[in-house]
């Protein structure tokens, strides 16, 4: 199973990186894009961000080898609604949502007999829209398959194979096992920085401008992550609701257990953690997945 | 009140910087260094940090105008005991620590009689020792100052001129009120960072492994900031209990109210949230206090 031509729905952070990505890595393959709303579809052709930016769903994925719908989680299934007029009977549908086992339920739902094999490449930043894609955002960033039981292996290899071409690793995971894993990787962390900026912003003894003129202490990290797309997000806690309740009980013991050893004085268990933590630091660059640069490289000076 | 000598007590990240920021932007001034760790004297010296690393901390302060202590917050009333027997009469005495009630007070403690200013540069990276420090790492960052009742203006003055030189913004504070700002902008964000870290490296039903290579998912960032010294955050946290711990309920009480609407599916409260958030991000960036590059400019490609 070749493919030759795939069609981007939602061109956005994740869509239009694809586009690029295809463009820079696999430039024999041909790419098509529809988003919904018009003014993205204007702009994402400014850019170029895909060969052929079309008026209709139908219009893009017509002839399309591989369907990537790159909207947020909760708009899959409309997404799926969309294309189904237009689709060849042996393409891939796949996508780039968050949470698998909910994207999988709405597109099978929504697509009767479609090969579907759902996707997570595990790469982003806190822009959104077509403006912020880039062709080098999946490079050595892993790229998740999670496929359903009985997928057709060839289909798999072949979307497998097309993330290889724009340089992510592959891995295959169930869809439940998945969400457990980005829960902690990635939702629990965007939540809790959700919330303490938010907390921050909300005091009454300390003022918005004292907390935005002090956040080089260790806040502004959190502004980055917590400026991330609102719907998006949103979709994310909704969709995967069960094992983000289930890693948020494990923090908030977690915390509760250093709150009672700060306040017993208990500097040992307080040191013995932030002992530990510092090797997973080391592990996440060893291993390529962050900047080696202190503060992320960060520029310092004026 | 001019400063001509500086005496700097503890040579790892802010010692460094501050050594290496005098060298670039006040040259005129003249800086002597001592650090307890004989191996942190000696490559200290090899990077020049400061002008003359002595062998005593007697000695380093011999003649200085301003010893600025940069030891942990638990080891100030060591070091400032240290210091005691060299000191000049009319030297300010003054520090970096991240909590300022406490340290007051451990200063006024060890140096009765001395012209104690203390002060909290907001900067850092979460690398520590004598390679850790840079030149421009004050740049554009706020340095706080928490004269305590009745300290000498002229004292003030110096100090505050003393960090401006250094490309420092300065902001004068009640220590009281450092500590609640500090605890929100700094320590929690800590805290939770530490937490999440330790949470997400003792599940039993995700591996360590899978934790590090979906990080870039968002939990990465968390990883940097939990890679800071462990005696410095001990210490913090055990020095700034009052303010942490206040804070802290706040944050939890926001964390739970999240965790009712992701349990009740209510997007509309998620949706508020994570739109109010954006905007402090874009403050923090407009203010000059972060990186307005995507994904603090880190390297996407390989």
């Amino acid at each position: 199973m070749s493919i030759a031509r795939v069609a981007i729905v939602g061109l956005g952070l994740l869509g239009g990186s694809i586009g690029l990505a295809v463009k820079a890595r696999a430039p024999q393959i041909a790419t098509t894009g529809w988003d919904r709303d018009a003014s993205v579809r204007e702009r994402a052709a400014a850019r170029g961000l895909v060969g052929t930016v079309c008026e209709t769903a139908e219009a893009a994925v017509a002839d399309a080898d591989l369907v990537i719908l790159c909207v947020p989680v909760g708009a899959m299934g409309d997404a799926a609604r969309a294309i189904a007029p237009g689709l060849k009977p042996d393409a891939i549908v796949s996508d780039v949502g968050s949470s698998k086992a909910a994207v999988a339920e709405a597109l099978a739902a929504a697509l009767p007999g479609a090969t579907i094999i759902p996707a997570h490449p595990v790469a982003g930043t806190e822009q959104s829209g077509p403006e912020a894609g880039f062709a080098t955002l999946f490079a050595s960033r892993w790229c998740i398959i999670t496929p359903p039981e009985g997928a057709d292996p060839a289909a798999v290899a072949a979307l497998s194979d097309f993330w290889t071409a724009l340089g992510s690793k592959v891995e295959l995971m169930d869809a439940a096992h998945h969400d457990l894993v980005l829960a902690v990787t990635s939702h629990i962390p965007h939540l809790i920085a959700y919330t303490i900026v938010g907390t921050a912003s909300d005091l009454e003894d300390v003022t918005q401008s004292e907390v935005i003129k002090y956040s080089a202490g260790g806040f502004r990290d959190f502004t980055r992550i917590a400026a991330s797309d609102p719907v998006m997000w949103r979709d994310v806690f909704l969709t995967n609701k069960g094992a983000v309740l289930e890693m948020l009980g494990r923090f908030t013991e977690d915390l509760t257990a250093l709150q009672r050893a700060i306040r017993s004085g208990d500097g040992d268990t307080l040191f013995d953690l932030f002992t530990r933590t510092r090797a997973i630091r080391r592990a996440v660059i060893e291993q390529g997945q962050d900047d080696e640069r202190p503060d992320f490289g960060r520029v310092h000076g004026d």
